[in-house]
């Protein structure tokens, strides 16, 4: 799986992307959390969880990181030099899935939860969807950690079933309450839908990886560049539509908050245009 | 890029400047989190921005001073010595941009939400403003790593223009929008501007260094310094003058709040000089 061997240049890619995605989740975790009291309790939730998601990212891509680096030795003086695979250490592949078994669950539970649909809605989706994810996730391991090609393609299909599962739920069944959301807000959950189509679309790319007939150094960390953006964009950004989707929702159901929260925004300008006040 | 050999000084002041730069990233981020309460709610947004700005910066120069501990060993004995390449280590120059692309973008959604546009404004500022500003770190970021001087040339060429973009849309775009803040903040804002405009000035002089002919361990130093220098004042002080321009709109917006956070300050010394009250 691993390469023999790696140029500098590839393993600074490396090295930065993994690091990359240690800052962008550890602080996206701690702006969630600090962000609580501006959202409306009823939504503090959605952002709890979706802190979590990204404090979980962080801690297994500093595993990950660290792994990384005790696979590799250098012969590197100054500034540059080869890399060659560590005597003593292996890159654990299949660590990705202990932290996707975590979140990715997770993050439907956040979605699902931003919404603020009825309780009999909200339970019935948790129960479809929660079990089908942590299902695509077991059944992806053992392909990913297999030597022969049939293994992962076996369960890359298998797998596949639950994740088709997912996206039927989330298309269809969601889309009929979508018209229960107000209406400023309804666009932003159609664009965390496509972000997670999209980014959820990365992970089995990348499994296929190997099976396209891609190998060597090259290919290995187009795979971990794939695994790391898509891991920042299905667990930050995600995040952050998901904050904004309870900023919006926040508004909407409270004016008054609105009116704290972004004063001078609309309301002070608009209203020092038209001030000219009662007279 | 690295110096074969540095002197006891130029290790020792490298050494300092990284880790002066850890604790003015840490404290600030600290600082403009527990200083949340002194704003009023709507320009808290700014603040916690601003402080996962800073946060982000330190947890890189965490690593680079490590990177740059790891890169070096010494023969020193009791205090003084001479440094020479770590074998089997590498100082990760291009590691910086990692740090860029997640902050800078940040540092231009800080400014934009503290000066609380019209919502409209505000997201057409920041749809010109991130991009342009991801794209002209990643363009720099080839150039950084390159080993012949024309790509150097050419990357750093590319960079300029996006860097020239959002100073237009910074000086001419934003200047309308000025005269529709509070009179006693639109200095600190002009203020802002020019402390953005001159520690990202830094940066492409820095970025040019190994063009100008300046080479060797003094020229290495300087880079070093003039980057940290440079991460301190667009990223602390920054942060701090967008603390300080939060705190007098909030003042401007709300008298009752400056009254309880100023007593004495203001509040108490214009009641002194202009007091003859209502009469």
């Amino acid at each position: 799986m691993i390469p023999e061997q790696l140029t500098q240049g590839q393993y600074d890619t490396v090295y930065n992307l993994l690091s990359l995605v240690i800052a962008a989740q550890l602080f996206t975790a701690l702006f969630l959390v600090a962000a609580q009291p501006r959202v409306l309790p009823r939504y503090r939730q959605a952002l709890l969880v979706s802190a979590v998601v990204c404090g979980i990212a962080a801690y297994h891509y500093f595993r990950i990181f660290d792994s990384f680096r005790d696979a590799f030795v250098t012969d590197a003086v100054g500034g540059r030099g080869t890399y060659t695979q560590a005597p003593g250490a292996s890159f654990n592949e299949g660590y990705r899935y202990v932290d996707w078994l975590l979140t990715v669950p997770l993050l439907l539970v956040e979605l699902v939860v931003v919404l603020a649909l009825a309780r009999k809605l909200q339970a019935s989706l948790l129960w479809r969807l929660i079990p089908a994810s942590a299902l695509m996730i077991a059944l992806g391991y053992p392909g990913e950690v297999a030597s022969s090609d049939a293994v992962r393609h076996v369960f890359g299909l298998l797998s596949t079933i639950p994740f088709l599962y997912i996206l039927y739920v989330l298309f269809v069944e969601l889309t009929k309450s979508l018209d229960r959301q107000p209406p400023a807000v309804r666009d932003t959950i159609s664009k965390l839908r496509i972000l997670l189509f999209a980014s959820w679309g990365v992970y089995p790319i990348a499994y296929l990886v190997p099976l396209l007939g891609f190998d060597g150094a090259d290919a290995w960390v187009g795979k971990q560049a794939g695994y790391s953006i898509a891991d920042i964009l299905a667990k930050c950004l995600y995040g952050l539509l998901i904050y904004r989707i309870a900023r919006l929702k926040s508004f909407a159901d409270d004016p008054a908050f609105a009116e704290a929260e972004e004063g001078t925004a609309e309301g002070h300008a608009s209203g020092r245009s038209g001030v000219q006040v009662p007279a």
